[in-house]
């Protein structure tokens, strides 16, 4: 396995979408060296996004996040998160009466407008639900999930209702050696149960890319060959970053380790156009 | 949609199987008019067998839910329940060190051995695990679902151990409008997430109609043709008659109404021999 | 069910996407009546687009069919097809070397460039792929499935190359009651028999929905909330349509029947905005 | 990874299961050294079945390619094929009238009896199938795959009658680096599109191996710890062994390579009991 040099890389886009999670960091901080990057694409004005596959915060509370930890790069105008799509499709598709949701309070503030209230899983009454126009997956916690999880699916037994997974992910990881259950995985075993077809958005999805696609700073005025795609999973961020026409680099500090990239790219057929230890400029 | 006298159409048959939900009982008791059937099986001398997907009680507790609700008939030998599979499976395969499980202590006392210990998945220590042999999923009670699925996809990362899901079904009725969600369902999701093939026991598959088979009284001077299965759900009960061969009774009282019966046959092309509109002999 | 009158419901938007097998025309011509529909919207000053799971024929040649039929509004630049997006991933991902195809020769023309050569997998030598550097399925016709498929399989054995699937399509209606494969079938088949993922181009996905949005006449100035699609398969056209943030019209002149409308919306969970008898205004 | 010796591991069995294709055999021949593992069996005493997914050839047919290879200890009565299972299905339910068949003549001789006519799908007209009681896939030659598998699609929209998978394997080694598509794959492909469940005899299925287990000299006084399943694929000769409660011995002459076994173990969950380089007794 030949591995590219990451600023070679880089320095050949004017823009740089990164995945979050695995790239820019991991479950105890940033991976060690990233200021490096910001401070290289500060330098060079090279644009930058990051496009992540989370609906549990706002992008401004995402965008504080690494103010936290000592990024002030990532401003939340920089954030494309699968949460955002899922409240554009309420704004376009819902727009009034009750949306139910999995997640926590803070998840759901984001979501909320003026039309459109919005009811934890936690507090729905099932003899109750006439005005719940829509069910959103936002988060793994804020719910029961013995309880909750059994009253979503007699709630979809009830009413035939949008249902919105606005994070497709399986798992997250937790600490150096395990990982803890994504909303995705939770929406699916509903999804399996009732059978029917949810919304789901998130990379590989290209909708996520069209989105973030569309908020860079000179769209239309940059070619799909101009913008990289930089994550560490190749199901979801090199797929859909292949699939929607973009160039894309895997890094090996997150779910690909290095000892399986090989094997991996060769089971799945999902190509990266390079290689790199890491997204961090040396 | 012509619909059969159940009656006449046991009369034919030498052994009948039962499914037990939505045949015998539902979830608030016996279907009226039960007793007369196991009043006619006695008089006719017919052989019968319970065959379900249940691994949450032993045959001797299965029975005795029967003689709590007037039943003296369904004794023990005449269950045929999924956990009876996975116990078979342990004794060969596994036979020493300790199966962890997911259900109440009660559904673990039957799969106990001698020399096969069992541990609850809630006192499962993740830092201590090289004793675990085996993973059975049995029942959807007895642990907390947001900490111990959590810690049962960890444990398999760790251990590469046979996983055993000894009922396979997705939801059981709950009251007379609400579902649960049955054991097979979280199995599901683990097996989905983790990537890897667990080993399943329950209708349709034909080990349990082969385990049924196996138990009947005159075996092995029964022909096929002289055993009818009874069930209310098509892609259990019918595909799995079907396919080891019996001839198979759908009966209106539990996953399959009347007025749908005969849409969901033409579309999942699992044909039942008869339907009938209940088990109960008038 | 209540029926919504379809020239009401189109009067209320300003762009119409139409799906075109089972809206337009059938397999053995024009829905009758549909030239009405034309002379309304070209009336009224109505921006309109066919967007079609059809990697077959150019854009020049599918409007050409329309010509032949009497109608002369369906110009070229209001084909949005699936070989459009293929083509354009060839663009921007593959650009040289040879692509290898399944289709007819007339398909392959489209999506042949100056730097890009096509090879039939007729022509195909197992011995000689080193300088294939890509995989498109087109047209289900122009090769011998026994021999060609086979190959097909091999070729991707010996080449981890990107995939793609120009129509996702499994069928297409050949005459009143018979169906015939489309290439997306046995793509799949490949698919599953390799274990590898294939980039997959056509409705429901949003790739082919954002590409129609950008072609419209006042892109960027018109809200997706102006956008109506009009199709005749829930899981394509409509679930595609609502994902997108589209109102969407179901018609009953193809896929989906009349008698079959309710049961199919509720089993499936894919909610259109209308439903309409069909695409004709009267 | 450490392996086991061969000779070792049988000696500790009483009745011995094998897979044919890889294990036995290859596209061009015998395993070298095959022949002293009968020898040895002989010799001990050993009973021994093959335990073949192929329903192309009835089992005197099978044990005649032994013959023709030089080996006589594989005789009629000692081949357990899925062939087998598929004929004892249709004498069970389906009894009389026509079974359509996709394969050649010869496959379909063995599933003939004088109640029940076999008709090629090659022959059949669609216009006059009411005869039509039940449909197999045999054999993937016979027949033309553009005309013949879209005839089948056909078939079952006009016919909702049982539909019989008589071989569920994907593809076979057809030369040392060819494969082609077995009968299961095109199988597969109809059952997905036309959304019905499809009846599948072979391995991994548990009716396969209690087939064999039924058919063995000192059935039913041999336990299952006293048999041995080998073979070389994971997901059908160990997963089904294994299931059905017997050790099991995979080798690394046919599917699994030597260098990819400890990988696919891990990733598929699927333990085998032993690992040995070949079934050949040195």
């Amino acid at each position: 396995m030949v591995l590219d040099n990451f600023k070679s890389v880089i320095s050949k886009y004017d823009v740089i979408f990164f995945d979050a999670f695995g790239v820019l960091k991991t479950y105890n901080g940033l991976i060690p060296g990233i200021e490096n990057t910001f401070a290289y694409l500060r330098e060079r004005g090279k644009d930058f996004y990051v496009v992540t596959n989370d609906a549990s915060r706002s992008p401004e509370q995402l965008a504080q996040s690494y103010v936290n930890l000592g990024i002030e790069d990532v401003t939340p105008d920089r954030i494309i998160s699968s949460g955002m799509l899922a409240r554009e499709y309420l704004d376009l598709k819902v727009r009034k009466g009750t949306v139910a949701y999995l997640g926590t309070e803070n998840s759901a503030h984001y979501i909320e407008t003026s039309d459109l209230k919005t009811l934890s899983i936690r507090q729905l009454d099932l003899n109750n639900v006439g005005d719940i126009n829509a069910l959103v997956f936002l988060d793994d916690e804020g719910f029961d999930w013995n309880t909750d999880l059994t009253k979503t699916l007699n709630l979809l037994r009830k009413r035939n209702i949008p249902v919105i997974v606005a994070n497709t992910d399986k798992t997250y990881p937790a600490s150096k050696s395990r990982v803890s259950f994504a909303i995705g995985a939770l929406a699916k075993m509903i999804e399996n149960t009732i059978g029917r077809e949810f919304i789901r958005f998130g990379k590989p999805d290209p909708q996520m890319f069209i989105f973030a696609y569309q908020h860079i700073k000179n769209y239309p005025n940059v070619s799909k060959q101009d913008i990289l795609m930089v994550g560490d999973t190749l199901n979801t961020d090199i797929l859909g970053g292949n699939k929607f026409g973009l160039d894309t680099a895997l890094v090996l500090t997150g779910n690909t380790q290095a000892e399986d990239a090989e094997v991996r790219i060769r089971a799945t057929g999902i190509i990266p156009t390079y290689i790199c230890v890491s997204a961090v400029v040396e």
